[in-house]
């Protein structure tokens, strides 16, 4: 039976050693936000998660969502599971509290959502979709919808979708075909059919709000001529109330790869009344409110997967015992067994290393960008808000796009060290490949990230963005380059951030000329800036190891010995950097030569050569 | 619903323009194996595997096996399938004309190996462990055993299995308990529980032959205390009809991440009848004959993976609308549609040559090592036999890791170019990734692949085998220095072999020192031997695609215009060689890098600090 402990230790040590979350109890507002409140939170947070919703894991997949006469019904358990997780106010963790909400940081709610999908990934999508139909329509919506809907959606009591995807237009929402007519009085009559809508149907909540993207009848082609409309399954009373059935039905459920437990509908709209959200023909500008939103929270859903395959893979590996340690036994033999644990062999160790690297080095990743969005939303300094907010949206796709690919990849190498039993379904580990896959496809598939990183992030406002990446790791290689503590980090960063520095002013100089060059590139490019990316938090954690080690007493930064306890931590985290730089940094160079190659040999075949 | 087309003028391409397989019907036994023969015999092998095998596929995936009452039923349709491939005589297709084979050379059952496994992976694991075992016991059993188990082998009637996993026991055989007592008419009480075992149990054949590592009371410990021993499901008659039910019953079966429609099996031996295969301890032995010939037959399904996959995505981007070409968009309005093929976006195209020239790249390989089975088989000169054989046993670990990793890793992109919809089980796409991935997991995972290469493959007789690639490598690269048309592939493979001899160096080197240094090196350098590998035959391949096309008249090797028919098809093949050069085979060089930052990072973490 596979395992979950939430990483409580590390969330510590990225959120107060690496990152200094606690400035945010300086915001306003978030004064009780200190690292205590945090931490008690997540306290709670790892036990709803460990003790709720991770049980479920395992029989939500092998069980999976029913259809019967439109009827959606969720896996045994998960109804009481959701009731106890919006009762505990978890969905409006940071939600506003005039609406209901806890009022907490964003960050806060990441390291949440970590923990959700590291525990149960298909579960995590019901809530995750109402925080971002709240988000959305907190931001675009009149305030007699916010009114009406908003505290249901805080409170679990009603549920949020994004009605996107059609059969013809799934990455080009310019192709959505679904129409709204206005109505006398001020609603609209929604009309149309919407696929691959998660949530879009399920037993958990009394009603189900829908924010959908359809065009007004005198709307312009292409995507601007989209507008978004809400669309509940109940129409609401004034009252707030449930009142009659709306012109929207589920038309079936997809049979897919993982996250079985989380619905995937075909939702019919037919005359449904609606209400726009935002103006007319904005609704693109709406909808990435919660898409970015999404993007984030999906990169979560990757990170979370590297964990909780870590944790597995590392129980199993100091278990298992097959083979004998190369380097003369270690335990077979002198204490009696006829073979060591597995752990000792060093393949297994380099794929739990690269485990571990991932999930440490994404994890503050993540947080850093989760610690921005919050001084974007209310530092006093406008240039710090703008900052961040630009930090912000250059990185949205590259923690969507990085650690849903390092996701999959590590989930892959925890079924690699269970061998056989990893490919046995009761022992838990395939289902993480199987559930992680998905991340690199929804709210914008891997590729598109990558266009949206070269085409939209990096030109804007002549690279503007991209320095808010750039400086912080060229001050941060610049504080460093002369301390003998930190060499063996600097020195390797600082050649990949000179690849990624070159691959960039290669990508800007030719995409100018011609538009496939940048986007031949683009992949290469962000998976090139996102290990760069790894590595900048690699070495803002070793220092923070070295600092915490120093301020033990133990001093002598770099080689700090083993031991138990915080100073193994601190030494362990130095040696997992040691391992990042050694091992995976190095896979910056064939990327640069990738990109440095340029467009040609993709664009040579033609179609029919293929 | 997915489609399959054996590539047969691909297949051509190799057997009679890259690889010379006509050489074949030079050899004794082999003179009617002329390529008009063997081209014969493919067409009816694509027939089979087009129009039997492939069509239950996905509805073997659904339905998946059914255990019962000590029952296996495989899917709807699989006795039928199987009763017309063996009635075709498929499953003998080089077996020994003796015992009822077609004779035919190993190349040509590889080729068709290569079809079943594209056509229906689960399926095609039955009668691929017969031939397994109809080889070990050829090679390894008494004239007895031969005369009455190897007919029914052959002509499907009764099919085989490998019977080594235990509970405790995986990649560790040493570990294996089930022992086997002598009886007094020289057969052997054989008791014992084995795990994982493939076609272990079904409804396809009147009888399963079993082959059983087993120790002897006497045995010593570890794997040289194992023995081999063939346990009939029923003991046969003298005249060859099925008996008595022996003492060997299945337990259950596993439920799978994939590969559902192949039985996988809990076999519960209890004092079952067996007859011992080769001499008493030397069953490891026997049991590698058919290792090597079943891991070469493993990367045959990697290959098939890819290959399927690849025609699946390649008919998806030609037809799937989103978006417009970046340059200007192509069909999109013009031609009054909203949005242009994706096969347009450089993305897409990138992920379909990677998974094209992996295809072909992978087929080249992996023929190429099938001729020399039979080089290595019937050569009459010993020397050419001794280097043939030479060669199979360097490259069967490369060939299994690397072919499966890169059919895991190719069916995966297949997968993100159907976007969503490649998520969905209907499609198929997403059982080409459950499929593939047992496929780096069983006969050895591929981290054992690693050690087999490093550890004995390498420094076996002072790195003897590693010549025989070595040399035709350095070979064609010497050949090729000088032409001009040849150096856009001659160079890169000339700096990436530099760097596969820098890492074997470092890795004999080292490794004599310490052999952690090479097992922590060991999964790199396969995959950067891997990478060279596939790069000498891209370069073979576009001499021939040079040639060939000068041979039809339009000269001018380098830049051949695209064109329609076998013009086209060496032009494509020269342009997906350049993409190979240009942005897979770069790769190597973070794999050198961290091959060369040796063991110290992977092995510093004390066992708790993981």
């Amino acid at each position: 039976m596979p395992i979950y402990q939430a990483p409580l230790e590390d969330v510590d040590f990225v959120l107060n050693e690496v990152l200094d979350a606690g400035q945010l109890a300086q915001l306003p507002g978030w004064e009780d936000a200190t690292p205590d409140l945090v931490r008690q939170v997540l306290e709670e947070g790892a036990k709803i998660s460990e003790q709720v919703l991770f049980p479920l894991n395992q029989s939500g997949d092998e069980e999976g969502c029913r259809f019967e006469n439109g009827v959606v019904r969720t896996p045994c358990g998960f109804p009481e599971a959701y009731r106890a997780y919006a009762e505990g106010g978890w969905i409006g963790l940071s939600a506003d509290p005039d609406y209901g909400g806890q009022g907490l940081p964003h960050l806060v709610n990441f390291v949440m959502e970590e923990f959700i999908c590291s525990a149960n990934l298909a579960f995590g999508i019901y809530p995750g979709l109402s925080q971002g139909a709240a988000n959305a329509l907190r931001e675009h919506g009149s305030d007699d919808l916010k009114r009406l809907y908003l505290p249901h959606l805080i409170d679990g009591s009603w549920s949020g979708t994004m009605c996107l995807t059609e059969a013809q237009s799934g990455t080009d929402l310019g192709l959505v075909r679904t129409r709204a007519v206005p109505a006398d009085d001020g609603s609209y009559r929604v009309t149309g059919t919407k696929i691959f809508i998660s949530s879009g149907e399920h037993d958990l909540t009394e009603n189900i709000i829908h924010l959908v993207l359809a065009r007004l009848p005198d709307a312009p082609a292409g995507t601007k001529g989209i507008s978004l409309f809400l669309v509940p399954k109940f129409l609401p009373r004034d009252d707030g109330s449930v009142g009659p059935r709306n012109g929207v039905a589920c038309g079936g459920i997809e049979h897919k790869m993982g996250i079985k437990a989380s619905s995937t509908c075909v939702l019919n709209f037919d005359d449904a009344t609606g209400w726009l959200v935002g103006a007319a023909n904005k609704g693109m500008r709406a909808m990435f409110t919660m898409m970015n939103a999404a993007r984030l929270a999906v990169g979560m859903q990757g990170l979370g997967m590297v964990e909780v395959s870590y944790q597995n893979a590392r129980a199993y590996a100091r278990d298992r015992r097959q083979g004998k340690a190369l380097n003369g036994a270690k335990e077979a033999g002198s204490a009696g067994a006829a073979a060591d644990p597995i752990i000792v062999h060093p393949d297994v160790r380099k794929n739990l290393l690269t485990m571990k690297a991932l999930a440490e080095g994404g994890r503050a990743l993540a947080y850093w960008i989760g610690l921005a969005l919050d001084l974007e939303d209310r530092h006093p300094d406008a240039r710090i808000r703008q900052e961040a907010g630009d930090l912000v949206s250059l990185m949205t796709p590259v923690v969507k796009a990085l650690l849903t690919d390092v996701g999959f990849e590590a989930t892959n190498l925890g079924v690699q060290i269970f061998g056989g039993h990893g490919y046995i379904r009761e022992n838990g580990m395939e289902q993480y490949v199987r559930d992680a896959r998905i991340a690199q496809i929804y709210e914008g598939a891997n590729g598109i990230q990558a266009l949206d990183l070269v085409g939209r992030k990096l030109p804007q406002d002549m690279g503007r963005l991209l320095r808010r990446f750039f400086h912080p790791v060229a001050q941060e290689l610049e504080a460093g380059r002369d301390d003998p503590a930190l060499a063996e980090f600097v020195g390797p960063l600082a050649r990949a951030f000179g690849k990624l520095q070159q691959a960039t002013l290669l990508i800007a100089t030719r995409g100018l000329k011609d538009p496939l060059e940048a986007a031949a590139a683009s992949t290469d490019y962000l998976r090139l800036f996102g290990l760069v990316a790894l590595g900048a938090m690699w070495l803002r954690m070793a220092k923070a190891a070295q600092r915490g080690a120093a301020q033990l007493g133990a001093v002598q930064a770099g080689d700090t010995p083993p031991g138990d306890g915080r100073l193994g931590f601190y030494d362990a985290k130095l040696k997992t950097a040691r391992f990042y730089f050694a091992k995976l940094l190095p896979q910056v160079n064939p990327l640069f030569t990738a990109i440095a190659a340029g467009a040609g040999t993709v664009m040579a075949l033609g179609e029919d050569q293929f």
